[in-house]
């Protein structure tokens, strides 16, 4: 089955380069990507052809971090640092996700947001419950989403409500992992919440499960510095943080690892050595008053650095929101060293959103041959001075100013999902 | 004529304080704040009720510092620092507004966002075109705005497309105030683009207009390194940046001062000495890499602080998107400072972002009695937990969540224009 796209085509195969292809076209043979370029294909009987004339088409998004059952206080208290405001507001909220109809009414109304701003692949954190964790996956199944999603472990330190015990965790885990086999799209990560929230059995259970199923992993890493000062505490026969990951196999290729704030050159040089995936939350980071991540330093010394949302120590889920965030964090690192760190170019960014989190999915560079087709398309014909700007001027518009319903098609794994 | 209004009530009457009245009241007589409490006023023959049920009904907001004829290249173009951004994209933007045609377009569609956004009230810059400022104050008070605009002056360093001789600038500007009694709503503004802008000969005709005239004036003060350096230059005579307005009778009560970025402790006295006011411009000071104000210090010495969207350096119109980026810039602060500078709380930047602003116009304390009614209406029914949560907790995702769309109604002095 084949499908022709026409359109104003703009995506970063590379880090820093845009390819802009003005009345171009994409054409997909049953959802993978089998042409692009400036020439209509002739040489296939077209099945659909979407005339997309004068609109931008560009990559969708991809959200490397965010917490599902944290939707409900998206926008609310963040007023605390870190620690606290995991005890005072959050474990609170997802407690309430025991109840499996709040997680249905939850989990589609985040689906559908995320959908509707363009993020279709996604590695998220469920809660500690299995059930509800099962129900968001159906849920993101359902709206188009595709990704990762984790029943999250956490056997102590999460306060009355939200805490299983060792054998609980990992039994309830094997079961989850057991469910998950019902779903095409979405794929189970095991998800240690962070250091503090497990005990070293839990961290042993989990890697030996990492191993034995071939499972990813995603967590938390240098947030914040009380954070640190506490995991070192736990820890004391590890030098750093990322250590009490790996003391357990859970440092491993394609590991996702939100934060990085304080990650030094000695942490840094572990994520690139393993392979590890750098999840940068700019809005949670400046939300939770964790500090400016060194992602120009990240950039130069080659680690594989991609975009979450991190709702809700993140405000913003449209990831466009999240692009325009790392460059203004960007930006600060650069006031703060004295101009001496480049801050990052929309371009740039952009390739952090889309490209740099498609490669977790196994996607190539930016529309890449053979990939299957994510994609939005953005309207921007009501602006001003559309005809006389150019596609990267319009572009770069989009990112800062695109809203919902200026995002008027999307689409997920080749399947039209907005 | 009376109006009665019922709906959750929030304002800021004082900074840091909101007063919340859940299912109150607001009665208007003649546009007039003449009520406010939590039962029904019954001693009026009603003309209109306005039942808000469970909307928030809070003050609309007050944008102290924009540009109109920079809306064009908003989201743009925001890679450069401001002398080099200024040159290379800005005077290039602004020269267009020669075309009186392209004025109408562009203001017509700038009126329509900020009321859509709910901003009510503004301290705007127009061009050097004395035509086409009078058609943004034309488009401004049809679409229903109150506030302040100022035809621009300047009379060196505006490259070739935008320079007036001096000669020019005055006659121009005396040109133009004659026409400004034309409006009711909106009021004219001296306006000095910035010290490299304007010739000594001509800062001092226009302090001349500002006394025979009893006129206001806006301006820029200390947003970045490089133009504090210049001015300098320009004006060896002049220990300090805000002195070269001063000398002219341009620096008085009233007189609104964008981004005050670097104004140290001898340049926030003479701030607070002479009723200057701070427009802080927290989303332009960090795409264009100028720096990070110091808002908590000027609120501790008891500066008058308002809030300015600054488009086109800022990305962000809506006044709600200004209020969290301020709360952001101050956490950016906190982090700067090791934590010895509070950051905003959503109540305090939301008093920054109405009531400051408002005293601008002659307003009280939140909805004062005597005040004319300037209030936008935000319908919340659709997210997550509205029954369950206080008005507080949905105000303070309101500032943070709200989109144009769910902004219902907007009132403007008095009068309904969305």
């Amino acid at each position: 089955m084949i499908k022709i796209f026409c359109g104003n085509i703009v995506h970063a195969p590379k880090f820093g380069e845009l390819e802009i292809i003005e009345h171009g076209y994409i054409a997909l043979k049953d959802g993978v990507i089998a042409y692009i370029g400036q020439e209509m294909p002739t040489d296939w009987a077209v099945y659909e052809f979407n005339y997309f004339y004068d609109r931008l088409i560009m990559p969708s998004f991809c959200d490397m971090h965010l917490h599902a059952p944290q939707y409900p206080m998206l926008g609310m208290g963040m007023d605390l640092p870190l620690l606290d405001w995991l005890n005072t507001y959050t474990f609170k909220t997802e407690a309430r996700f025991c109840d499996t109809e709040y997680a249905r009414e939850v989990y589609a109304k985040l689906a559908q947001e995320l959908i509707d701003n363009g993020t279709t692949r996604v590695v998220t954190f469920g809660s500690i419950h299995t059930d509800s964790t099962l129900i968001l996956m159906e849920e993101f199944e359902n709206a188009g989403i595709t990704g990762y999603v984790g029943k999250v472990n956490m056997d102590r330190n999460g306060g009355t409500n939200l805490e299983e015990t060792t054998e609980e965790s990992i039994r309830e885990t094997e079961r989850w992992l057991e469910r998950c086999a019902d779903f095409k799209y979405i794929k189970p990560i095991l998800t240690p919440r962070f250091t503090p929230s497990c005990t070293n059995e839990l961290m042993s259970a989990l890697g030996k499960l990492a191993k034995t199923h071939d499972l990813r992993v995603q967590s938390h890493l240098s947030e914040n510095t009380s954070e640190i000062a506490w995991v070192g505490d736990l820890h004391p026969d590890c030098k750093q943080y990322w250590e009490t990951y790996d003391k357990y196999g859970l440092w491993k290729s394609h590991t996702v690892m939100a934060h990085c704030v304080h990650s030094d050159k000695r942490e840094r040089d572990a994520i690139k050595a393993n392979d590890v995936v750098v999840a940068h939350c700019p809005a949670s980071n400046v939300n939770l008053v964790s500090g400016v991540a060194p992602i120009r330093t990240m950039l130069d010394e080659g680690l594989w650095v991609t975009l979450g949302s991190d709702i809700a120590g993140g405000d913003v889920l449209s990831m466009l929101g999240v692009i325009t965030e790392a460059i203004k964090s960007s930006k600060i690192k650069r006031i703060e060293s004295n101009w001496t760190k480049d801050f990052l170019s929309v371009a740039e960014a952009f390739y952090l959103g889309t490209t740099a989190g498609a490669k977790y999915f196994g996607g190539g560079d930016g529309f890449a041959i053979g990939d299957k087709f994510h994609a939005v398309v953005i309207k921007d014909s009501d602006a001003i001075d559309v005809k006389q700007l150019s596609i990267r001027e319009r572009f770069e518009r989009a990112i800062y100013r695109t809203k919902e319903q200026d995002i008027i098609a999307v689409y997920s794994d080749g399947r039209r999902v907005k």
